[in-house]
């Protein structure tokens, strides 16, 4: 195993933060009650609950599909239809998990930034009562988006607007909800349960954690049976404290906010640097943790003998490239000169 | 949070062997890529295709759960029938997740001992063809039971027997499969694979782990498309080389075994105590880490004043009492000299 | 096709009533608009409505699983548990339908006589709020019960008291609902909506209908949007009115009593002459159109040869006779001589 | 309820064709052993047999979402995807029922004319054996559209060929089966088992049946265990003869042909007038029986005070008129006559 190797690969491609690993080491120590009935798990909770403002109920979960999907369950009915994104993580990267276990019609909305407007979403509200359609009941939106977008509250708002308006819930999937607070200079509560959110998924695990995610409800009326819906949808932990005592210190002295500036700080550098490099093309606002970029073929073909990462898209020889809260400057310089090295051939 | 303090509540109360602790801390160096494609998934699987024989193919889960469903799904059809004892985990501890994920009827049989037998399950051996009746498709047995008692290999051998000859799966719900191995003093492999097991859920939670299963498929004719369903089935963990990692220690040196047969020994050396208690009745015979005992009802109450622990049966004043791979001779006698002090009031 | 021969198969090996097929002669006039929106269905809807009281609301489906699976999905959530006898249709006859569609559990209960109790549905009465259990929701029993036994209304109102203490629904599968009227001497309303029953599979198939079924929700909470879950469970007729016709006819005059009460009084008769029979013993009191009865195994083969009937229990050697709306006294003494032809045998 | 009076609002308004009513009535004559075990549905089954080749074996079902949802369940896996246009049935007016009940994602493709190439599918074809992907399975084309057009036997050839080429099904929701096989004057066999199609929702309600549509696998690898999934989904009729008999009668002397011509004539006639008429445009080619056309919001305003239709695109104004077997020119000339009038007011 490389060791001290760094990628650009993905966010969850990075190791664990020291203080998560001391937070483990001290939350092991002796027998706790499981399931999540324990001291370390009512602290955690109650930070979350601090950070989301007083409707906030927060529960533990396993990863951030298990997130989205329980929660999102936890909103809807089966003849229910969530309006998203073609891009979103639930459309295209859970291998159809929202079919399978909610048992829901995604509305899929064709974007060129990740970011869904109160426009685009009305196409989909329409046959309310009409037996023969899903009944669009959710709009779920990712915070910072698939492409490393991001919304600003007054979006969230308009679209909680309308979401409202049509008998809807918003949901955010919020698997990078760090970097967005971090890129925003704003607290989770003003960008969320301010903006009218409804239930986020607050991920732990992109932003320095071993394991572990959070589903917040935020609309009083959500979320009374979601204990039933978690255990029966796999997510229930066992040794919960061991994912609470994570979360417990990424929510103390502004951990998640630290690692998340850091992150979205080390991508405006490789940004940087890239604007420089007149071959490639940056295609998406660098507004947190993410770069997608054109990049010639065969200079990806050569950079990826020394750098594992994704090609977003293979026709327009797009490829995306992830900071994270371990990447350094010198990875950075690493990795363009690889970069550059890898255009020349 | 009460420090060094052990209950007997659940081998899950219990924390997280040291060995694994450091084997995490190892594993966390710079980057790896996710989903499983990483040199300590690599070689923690092959740990476990050497322990089962080189049939087995091995995939790593959350939870016990996850990996008793996902398995399952693997093996069956929605119109299946699983057949289990009427205290198996997937009747009774998973909410409904079987059914909810499967779509399978489970078939439960009454036992006093939580140990299904050829004559029991031939009650269900029926209806082969019949649209109406959905059709049997597995055997799942627990190993060690629910009930803290253990199949022998002749034992599984005349169920994979019954259920092979009716075009049944054997599946063996191993969430203490060490505790298992320990007692019998047998390999995996002995009393799995070469007793005709099909497929294996293996626990490590429960035996030291933080976190983390792993789904056994010693059938060859299962598991093709397993990748599939354990991301749909929100069991795919991202940072993947952290579970990787523990079983990779857990398999090494023997770790599993070491802590299997400490446990067993504490239930043996509790167990011991209790038989000297004239008031008490153990219940079932002590066969790994579990005791079950009828208890009074007083007692009862007073002693979990103390200690926490589980009642199995209200109305025959039954409770559950396990041990751990971290239990000590000084917690059994703290427990006894309370119980005993329980027993007084 | 053997003309005019009539077996003690099953109720649904008949034909359809005369006053049925003119019914839907006469429906087959002209266009109508689909999905329900015409006179047909709006009538019916009503004479249902008038038949079970004003809080009743009426949905019109294929057949009698449809009607069972879709109506308890609209009263449960997927982590619900569903209380019913051991030999409810929904549990053996439905090819594992419930747990696929709805996702629940079914808590299943032994029974002599197919009938659940209050004393019997309490074991499965605990649980409540503990997160690994399915949550009991719902009590489903059967009227007349698949054995051919009745419930009495004081006995339903029993179950109606301990299923809504404890905040269960009471559903009754009434595939047979118009012979257990006909029995009882009372009207739906009698033995329904005023013993607290909250919702009713109301059977037209097995007493003289083509097809059709009604899903009658008698608790105002109940149905709201039970529409899409008729047309997602794929039981929304498009050319409805002709089911909704052949209801009509049969709730105009009575024509669902006059039947049930044929075929009823046709049971007692056969029973009558098999009482008769030293070689043969009715198993369960003869309260609706069934007779269960334990008959020596060669003559059970000898008289199939001649007649298409169901072995019950093959171990006991038990069989079911079923009567219907068009069995005549010259079907039974034909099928009474040809029995004791078989036992001489 | 308005006698013989005539909408063009879809052909599932219309009524039942006579022959078919004369079916009924000689088939209720008797019992006859309930769920498909008679000999209506042995002789239905071989007719369709016939129709469509050797290889085909084929299932009743209820109604066309039955036969879609069940047919399809029995060639994917809950983690599989099924491509479709965006405006097929399955897509649009199953209110999630494939979501539900398969567990699948749709991937569903924009079209102008209703038709998939295979140039358009060839954008979803790609995440094979990637975990994080629903696994395309299926491709779904409706014959003929919901837009009424029909696609070649060349055209499906096409489809089948890079279906295959990718280890795809071809699958076709043929609801207006016959109408297709009367517009392209070719066997069911010429358009489906010769160019590759795997198996069919081959329909009979809206050209004339009562109810009652058949699942026809001409794959000989799909089916095997389809009567299972059928009873699971609620599909299975226990008074079976009631639909084969329509399907038998149906299947002679070419009544499907012969009902299916005169609908695409009269579709043919309607639309020649319509033609004629400056204020409206005709938007879809008339290739059975369905037109499609814009006509001024006020027109469509009036109209609908006499005859019910569907409004097919608020915002565009368009319209969809359907032709049934029963259609007039009376009935079109009525028609004409009130839609000049609307246009004039």
């Amino acid at each position: 195993m490389k060791s001290e190797f760094r990628s650009f690969a993905s966010d969850n491609n990075s190791g664990v933060h020291p203080r998560i690993i001391e937070a483990l080491i001290k939350a092991n120590n002796g027998h706790a009650i499981g399931y999540g009935d324990d001291d370390y798990t009512r602290k955690a909770i109650s930070k979350i609950e601090t950070l989301f403002g007083p409707s906030a109920s927060a529960y533990f979960v396993f990863n951030g599909t298990g997130a989205n999907i329980t929660g999102l369950l936890a909103a809807t009915y089966s003849f229910s239809a969530i309006i998203c994104s073609e891009t979103a993580h639930i459309n295209v990267d859970e291998c159809g998990a929202p079919e399978k276990f909610i048992g829901c019609k995604l509305l899929t909305i064709p974007t060129t930034d990740g970011k869904l407007t109160p426009e685009a979403i009305k196409r989909h509200l329409h046959g309310f009562g009409d037996q023969h359609h899903a009944q669009p009941r959710v709009v779920s939106i990712s915070q910072t988006t698939e492409l490393g977008t991001l919304y600003k509250p007054s979006e969230i708002k308009a679209l909680a607007g309308v979401a409202h308006q049509n008998g809807l819930f918003l949901h955010m999937d919020g698997a990078r909800l760090s970097n967005a607070a971090a890129s925003l200079g704003l607290s989770f509560k003003e960008f969320t349960t301010d903006c009218g959110v409804d239930f986020v998924s607050f991920g732990g695990t992109k932003n320095g954690l071993m394991y572990g995610e959070a589903v917040v409800f935020l609309n009083k009326s959500l979320g009374d049976s979601y204990k039933f819906i978690r255990k029966q949808g796999m997510q229930l932990a066992s040794k919960m404290r061991y994912i609470s005592a994570q979360f417990l210190e990424f929510l103390t002295d502004d951990l998640y906010l630290q690692n998340a500036l850091h992150s979205n700080k080390m991508a405006k550098e490789l940004a940087s640097r890239i604007q420089g490099i007149p071959e490639i093309t940056i295609t998406q606002p660098v507004e947190s943790n993410g770069i997608f970029a054109i990049v010639p073929p065969a200079a990806i073909e050569e950079l990826r003998k020394h750098y594992f990462f994704y090609v977003w898209d293979e026709d327009k020889s797009e490829v995306r490239w992830m900071t994270s809260f371990d990447t350094t400057l010198e990875d950075i310089e690493g990795f363009i000169s690889q970069l550059k090295q890898a255009l020349k051939k």
